[in-house]
């Protein structure tokens, strides 16, 4: 059988990392699919950085795109990066010259998936997109054909690693925000602009990506609203460790009624729970279906290895002519969901007040809650300061997120209540 | 385009699971794989039984072998159970008829997996059977596919309910094995005979198959060293917890020096660690790969919509073309290993004795320990009883498992020791 040509356009970390990888497996990816996988060609921008990978017999090109209309190129892999610019036209002009396309790409996915997934479709080709999302975790086949016989009700993700390496540090030391931050850039795990990590935004590009799989949708990245975790303080990861709970940079997605909940944002999960116990760099993924119930899957979230062992999953997919649609089904078949609304999701929080130590501030905190029907279900306040501002901590039982809003804007109003609450959903059930 | 149709030999928990799924999902299904799936025909032995099933338009035959032959039927899926017999005829003879076959039937596999490997290629024909290991929990396609451009270098799973939630209930209430047991029985978790759940033959069923996909092997059954969890006490998981342990049902499978380790065998576990939080009926497996490094899947290991689950999503990829083979390589390419002999095998150690309460006897036993090179980690005795017989236990650091095996032998023989020492397996990395 003709090997299958690979063009590889980008040699960074991912892109280094699938070159070693296709070096080093070539007989065992043979075993694997039948048929024998050649790296053919590569771009790179600067040939100085790619001296020490084993690219002997690889053509170099200094233009990514001529990948994807070589016609000695069976299949491209897109691993620059970006939701624009060179990326997306190595893409559009693989498929539309009818290459299969593999990518780790979850920015340019999240962005144009709808696109994406029509232009492959007229083209007759595929995209397979294992390491967009949760790195070397097969999640991604698992939802698209390990889950394909349940409808989806619900998908929750841990998707950054840095996110979580700053929060699970910050957590084992008590170090505030910025400190393990300054850590964390200083020991590579962190860029020098961090904002992409930390506002939440790559975790949400990812959201995006699980939940129009999961949903049969097309990715909706503006309507998922983002929380990053900037303002995670010491004091509330002390209070959530004293209730039972750490703090995770969540990404949630569940339908309900038509409508699609998708959020990004630090949630108190239980410290011994699955997702609890999630540190440091990895990632994990819980996704519930109708007959299958609730599965998780954890493991490396990023990683030049980790990666370049989704983005040959995919090769090797496509070597054995596994071509599935880009969100699991035909984009004529793709539904709209109009997001759910506040009034709509409901949830359990946690509240933490800086109130004025004096008397009758809970007495007025609890009447505002219970105008507003959210019932509280601990409550903690230690040590005494008078007329000083200590933190008066709550959790609550099941309530809407507009009643939860609603009454901590009242509460934010009392003269005794010295900041503005801080409000955290606390996701009890995973 | 045509339907797949489908025939279910088999209208017991599983294939009932199947017949509704089949039915509630019918237009995602569809969606999903583009093309209809239509049940068309189905066996069962009492009719009766079936009566609650919405069957209608479905043939139903006394003969399930008739579904293999028959050319109105695409593909057979076996849910009939056991490794011969009616199961294992129905088997062979849809794909002697070119038929692919979706089964969840781990015994046969295990037992037959290099014969129905062969048969298939040679009819170039297929068998998927997600549901065989670990039910609902998509793990099967995870290692064959998701984790194809990995060597796998070691496997471990929670693969069997039953003794889960045994072993579970047993932690939490501090209950004894044989009452434990007893009540499962009655309230259904456990067999009237529980001996091929209890005495681990079934996870061992599942682990010859997770061990021949992951090593590129046929399942190799009879070199499993197989060892239940009858003995497994009610001191010992005391001790464990105390030690910051609990006990689990073990599937554990390692390639070392081109040789097999595979064992089945109750182990300790870190209590906080993800494969400690497994709880009750719920089963989890662990994979180890050079580049994707270890993954762990969790979820639903039996019942019927879970294993539905698994049964159906094969279903979706027999409709789509994917046809990988049986343990993932051809079977000219399956390997076979020898077992690792004890001498090879390290790992760490638990150890009870019950030893007459006198001076000298830790001093003895000590003296065997270091003769044989084993390093104690831990060490525990509580209360006196002078003369009397009392626990002492201690953990080892790594040691081979002749070495330890060796030096229990000669402790077993001290004047002093009053019962056979108890031995456990301690897998702090997990």
């Amino acid at each position: 059988m003709e090997p299958l040509r690979v063009g590889l356009a980008g040699l960074g970390t991912v892109g280094g990392g699938v070159v070693r990888l296709l070096k080093q497996q070539a007989e065992l990816l043979e075993q694997r699919c039948g048929q024998r996988i050649e790296l053919v060609a590569a771009s790179a921008r600067d040939l100085n950085k790619v001296r020490d990978l084993p690219l002997e017999g690889v053509r170099i090109v200094p233009d990514a795109r001529s990948l994807s209309t070589d016609p000695a190129v069976d299949l491209v892999v897109e691993a620059i990066g970006g939701a624009d610019g060179v990326a997306r036209e190595v893409v559009e002009l693989a498929l539309q010259n009818g290459k299969p396309v593999v990518t780790a790409n979850k920015a340019l996915l999240a962005r144009h998936g709808r696109a994406l997934a029509d232009l492959s479709q007229k083209h007759q080709s595929c995209i397979l997109w294992e390491a967009a999302v949760a790195g070397g975790i097969p999640v991604i086949k698992g939802i698209r054909e390990g889950l394909a016989a349940n409808r989806i009700e619900q998908v929750f993700g841990i998707l950054n690693g840095t996110c979580n390496y700053i929060l699970s540090t910050m957590s084992a030391t008590g170090r505030d925000f910025a400190d393990v931050l300054a850590e964390a850039q200083e020991l590579g795990y962190a860029e020098a602009d961090p904002s992409f990590d930390i506002d939440g935004i790559d975790t949400a590009h990812k959201l995006a990506l699980l939940a129009g799989l999961s949903f049969g949708a097309a990715p909706d990245f503006d309507a998922i609203r983002i929380e990053g975790i900037r303002h995670v303080s010491a004091l509330d990861i002390k209070f959530a460790a004293e209730l039972g709970y750490v703090i995770k940079l969540l990404a949630i997605a569940r339908q309900r009624d038509g409508g699609l909940e998708q959020r990004v944002q630090p949630c108190m999960v239980r410290a011994h729970s699955p997702l609890g116990q999630v540190g440091g760099p990895f990632n994990a993924v819980i996704a519930q279906g109708d007959y299958a119930d609730r599965m998780m899957w954890s493991g490396r979230g990023a990683g030049a290895h980790p990666t370049a062992s989704a983005v040959v999953a995919d090769i090797l997919d496509i070597a054995r002519g596994n071509h599935p649609p880009l969100f699991g089904v035909p984009v004529a078949d793709l539904k709209t969901y109009p997001p759910l609304l506040p009034a709509a999701c409901t949830g359990s929080y946690y509240v933490r007040l800086m109130v004025k130590d004096q008397p009758g501030v809970i007495a007025d905190v609890a009447a505002i809650l219970r105008d507003f029907n959210v019932s509280m279900q601990s409550f903690l306040q230690h040590g005494r300061a008078p007329d000083e501002a200590v933190p008066v901590v709550f959790t609550t039982h099941d309530t809407s997120e507009a009643s939860i809003l609603d009454s901590l804007q009242r509460i934010g109003q009392l003269a005794t209540v010295c900041e503005q609450p801080r409000l955290m959903r606390v996701l009890d059930q995973l």
